[in-house]
């Protein structure tokens, strides 16, 4: 029922711009052919269950599930002309494929729709300005956090505060966000939907730790990407931050980063030097912090047994994944 | 007051995107210094006119107002990085500042902004969001026609018909949707505000053709930009467009516009061959077309001899301009 309200989203079929969105939605390829290899949707869900599990309708936040995951898509296309990203889960990046003023166009499109989804309903108008609201306030954070991590890519080091407090923004918000959005479509008391959108931003604190372990610790067979592309692509994820921090991987890090292109030697010593100091350690208690800080806001929530599981298995699948 | 309401809209002084987002404004200069060196804010005026004159409250209109400014120059950073443009209005763009990356956030940013001016209020919230899906649609048409002009660049020849078609996305859309969203915020009948929003794009579309005819035949001194600027850059603009359409000029343009990089007598050239086959001539005659359906159109309106005296001052202030 999501992809195809999703879909109905975009609009326009023979509009460049939504077949170009479509692509970026996982529902064409290259070719322009019928294509199922859509992202895992975590913030429409989020948005839904927030509704259903507190009483209320889902069908009340089905437009802001669909808002939220067209932003989330809207900013990965502008997030991948910056990384200068060839590729993302084995395609072509927008960029890539249409050229970097095209992916410009096709990321401010995707926004569109995602405002369009809230303006055109169904549902009260209160109620949906209210998610508009909130929802921008996430954006305008997300853009901020984006912003520190572009500014990083040109500092020798960054502490790990300052890191986290770039992550919160830039991936925290729009989890906690959905949350927000999907209580308050199905009418449920702010002080709840607020409560909610903490919990969500810890979960996505969690999450983007975990991502960033993940990108020099996972099993390259299980992520489906490689475990050197972070270093290759010189970024400064959490262990990288972690290893900053230390005199001797520090010295590691600074030289191989120093090169043009990394070879990938390169990457195996700066791996090696992560291991010595402590860093994939210091990454997974950062994760469990974080996980810990979202399950003690579960606890302080009014909820049956039954809907607190709810919660603890979604923040699992989000946090503990291994892919 | 508008000025002041726009800045307060931008929101957050100490953050980087804040600042930046005012000097796009034209409030900061290139060191963070207070500045005065805005745009002609036409898009605001149009939207307090539309409510004021129709006998609506011009406070009623102030979010749609801001809204709509903001989404102007978040259109305007965007263009500039996928035009390759270096200056606006002798100062350095966006992107020539901050970065081709950041421009991107900045100008996501300015839309957030905008979003935030309707989301936020003050008036009635179901004016308001109409207000906002009548932007979005225009913001979607804008974008539509952004791709095409791109998309425009890497052909050998366009047509007038389909030049026209793009204008009246990517300028006319954004100067019709103030008139609806002031009249629809002060509370004037939907058939109205549609009339309004016609009219708008029609002057819009004679403003761009205008624009287009200066870019190559204003004076300088008057304009404050280099009347070969748009052919140095091989922009396929209206003259260059019917010039294409001629045989004998054809065949000077594409010869310029193969180069690498035009020499100033190549653009001496080109202007030659478009005076030779009457582009100039052809160029006002269209925008003369446009301008009078916008007084046929204002015609049909039911409005006091006053009221059409300012409808018509204002069209002749975008569209005779000189500069």
């Amino acid at each position: 029922m999501l992809e195809e309200t999703l879909k109905r989203a975009i609009g326009g079929s023979d509009s460049p711009l939504a077949s170009a969105s479509r692509y970026v939605m996982g529902w064409e390829d290259e070719h322009g052919r019928a294509a199922a290899a859509g992202g895992k949707r975590i913030r429409p869900a989020l948005c839904l269950f927030a509704a259903e599990s507190l009483g209320g309708r889902v069908e009340d936040a089905i437009p802001g599930a669909v808002a939220v995951e067209l932003v989330h898509n809207f900013s990965l296309v502008h997030d991948e002309i910056q990384d200068h990203d060839l590729e993302r889960h084995s395609r072509p990046t927008t960029w890539a494929r249409f050229g970097e003023g095209q992916a410009i166009n096709v990321g401010d499109y995707l926004y569109t729709r995602a405002v369009r989804a809230l303006t055109d309903g169904p549902g009260d108008v209160g109620r949906r300005m209210r998610a508009l609201a909130i929802l921008h306030e996430a954006i305008g954070q997300m853009i901020e956090g984006q912003w520190q991590d572009l500014e990083f890519e040109s500092r020798d080091s960054v502490q790990p505060h300052e890191y986290l407090a770039m992550v919160a923004r830039k991936t925290g918000a729009l989890l906690g966000a959905p949350l927000e959005m999907g209580s308050v479509l199905a009418g449920i008391p702010p002080e709840q939907s607020a409560q909610l959108g903490e919990w969500g931003r810890a979960v996505g604190l969690a999450f983007q730790i975990q991502d960033d372990f993940l990108g020099i610790w996972g099993d390259p067979d299980e992520t489906g990407k490689s475990n050197r592309g972070d270093i290759m692509r010189k970024k400064k994820t959490l262990p990288i931050v972690f290893g900053l921090a230390d005199a001797g991987a520090r010295d590691v890090i600074s030289t191989a980063y120093a090169r043009p292109a990394l070879a990938p030697d390169d990457a195996d010593r700066v791996v090696a030097a992560l291991d010595r100091c402590g860093a994939a350690r210091a990454c997974a208690e950062e994760a469990h912090r974080h996980a810990a800080n979202a399950d003690r806001l579960l606890r302080t929530f009014e909820l049956g047994p039954r809907q607190a599981e709810q919660f603890r298995a979604i923040a699992s699948y989000i946090i503990d994944r291994r892919a």
